[in-house]
């Protein structure tokens, strides 16, 4: 249980540092940064990374609501879903204090601004309302959900998982990013908002319900897709 | 059946939400927006992520031209044929809706535009002629049916399709967004043109048409490529 | 044999048209466009994707160069150097041809000028010298040639090659379009040279004589460096 | 041992041309460039495509923190470790070498200027200073030795693990370029700052340091972290 909950600590820490970083640092810098596209990978490969690291370890989920949506699927015992939870906002708590030395290191840094973290309404990148935050938030942990457990099904290729799920991650970040910055895990919502200047705190609330519904709806779906229940 | 009819719908919404919906969302941001690199890396991305996800459940088609080739193709049952494209456009429907509700949830939205819809003369992105248009949807998905029946046939590595086939879809994106926004898929066209601004509807046809022929020359081609007629 | 020339055909049309199409209709297009990040990818997914798809058929060269190699890395029959070669450049014209067709079908199309061609000196993307493009075609093809040669090696984990070999030629894109607007293959070189405007004919030599020379060097390193003579 | 010193010449070689070449020669072109999401792809794809290569020769380290992070994992052999570090950073050096001749053909060249290589406070990239190089530098080349332990460990899926650490050092490029151009490997920094106008030289000693503090932490996070030890 302590090596399950250290692998969770270390990959939600480089969900976050790597997510959230290379948002923070690289991509709005002017014409080599990465803009949203490198921030979409960054998300992406550091789920993939980790899922082939510690993934036989921990199930590697680094995201509270995808231990929600994998408890309710079946495929992970409830017991551990309260330390799981612990772990994972740890983890992300301490990416984010890495990521404020290190931002806050560079010559001309007065704050750390909006600090990746997610919002809507005005907080949102693009100025999309608490509606439509909360629809994108709900299908996109939905499918994410699906994805992971389709993906780990034994219908599925064996060992392909990591890749699945990391670039899934990617594609639904190429898509909300504009809309809330994308959470769909609400550790790395809260880790970046207790740093983070604005509204964020505030409105942390949606990136905790918004995520755990559309888990549970995912993990509903994919149960009445599988022909076998695994 | 219902379980494969599900999983074409979900597949086919998702495809049209993570590919029309990055479009819609995330391509023309100004500085970190994604681009075409990243409308083509979605689209791959949603067909990569289905089919590791419910490949195993319907075949992971998610596009009625797919669906044809292979019935032609002899790898699928001629009797899912209208059942399978009946999933997938209410699928793309289905995606084009949530689509829509997200986008007007912009604070300055007054309309969808041209809502990521495929078109040919004065709306083909960059004004290319029905006749490019046509050659090019129809070259793209007969490639694209060649890609898919020989990298699921019994002499390609097992397990690697996803990857071949999403990224296959990426690349042909890649090329032709310029020249029709990349159809390839009428349940997709369908979608979205319902909602456009535009000619999209009186568009329409060649975006089954095309496919549909090169689909057909896709699975003839593989018929004669194939060694052993798997 | 008809069936692997075949496939060589198709390969080496799908590497012109995808690689040289996506440069010619999407690179260059204002704020969306892929730039050569995306050409890159482009390349790369031609190959990977037709690796994939024809790869058990023919062995999946698509390049006179890679043939070479292969043959002075005994891993090819040299009585099919020439047919080969023949069937590369072939498919590779026929790329070209419908390219053009596409590129001229643009409403504001005067012609297709540089035409994604290679070259040097003043045809050199960012102006390279004809030795250092004479080099870093040399180079390049060298290490293509070590890849493709360990990664399909049988120490190599069984499988992947497709993914190995696409994208080191997406990274050899990465490197060296500036310097050449990257060849490692003569066939490639050949096709859009034909329809180019500007002095990519009476450049074509080097495009052929440095990724001979290059895929030789390449084959002899590998056989150096294999423990195993595989 | 030849060959085995051999492949992590290549390697390293490969590994400074392509991704110091791709930010030399194509990460700053106006409108076409690659940006840093570009040169990370690309440093992340020369790990990949040798590791895929050689990896079953040598190990495929091609950085000397690696190697020795794995004697302190116990994965490797400790009397192999200077004549690895030898072998790559004499690779390292050759590629500088070939990107400076290359570098030098362009018509309006005057100097390579930073040469991609690696720096903080005034050299870095985006101005961040020392500590923060320090900080970054330690962390990612720590997560980059776990990755590298994870993924080959017996746990993680068989064949996968060139693609996890490979598009592992394309995701610490991601967020760290803006810090120190990032390092992560003493050869890297070592072959280009031989060649670099600035204070490369005089930086070198944290390029050295910071990695190999780095990789000693990341073996022994990970040997925590593993349930067998292996």
């Amino acid at each position: 249980m302590t090596k399950k909950l250290l692998a969770e600590f270390i990959g939600t820490f480089w969900l976050v540092l790597g997510g959230c970083g290379s948002a923070v640092l690289a991509a709005g810098v002017a014409d080599v940064g990465i803009g949203w596209l490198g921030v979409s990978l960054a998300f992406g490969l550091t789920v993939m990374t980790m899922a082939f690291t510690v993934g036989h370890i921990s199930g590697g989920h680094f995201n509270p609501a995808v231990t929600l949506g994998l408890v309710i699927g079946g495929r992970h015992d409830a017991k551990e879903l309260v330390p799981y939870w612990v772990a994972q906002v740890v983890g992300a708590v301490a990416a984010a204090v890495v990521l404020y030395v290190i931002a806050m290191g560079q010559a001309d840094a007065t704050g750390v601004g909006g600090f990746a973290s997610n919002g809507y309404g005005a907080a949102s990148p693009q100025g999309y309302s608490m509606t439509a935050g909360l629809l994108t938030e709900i299908v996109m942990t939905a499918v994410f959900l699906i994805i992971i457990l389709g993906a780990t099904s034994s219908g599925a290729p064996a060992g392909f998982a990591p890749i699945a799920i990391g670039l899934g991650l990617t594609l639904i970040h190429l898509i909300s990013i504009p809309v809330t910055n994308t959470s769909v895990n609400p550790a790395r919502s809260t880790g970046v908002a207790l740093f983070a200047d604005g509204p964020a705190m505030a409105q942390l609330w949606l990136f905790w319900v918004a995520p755990l519904i559309g888990a549970a709806v995912g993990a509903i779906i994919w149960k009445a897709l599988s022909t076998t229940g695994d």
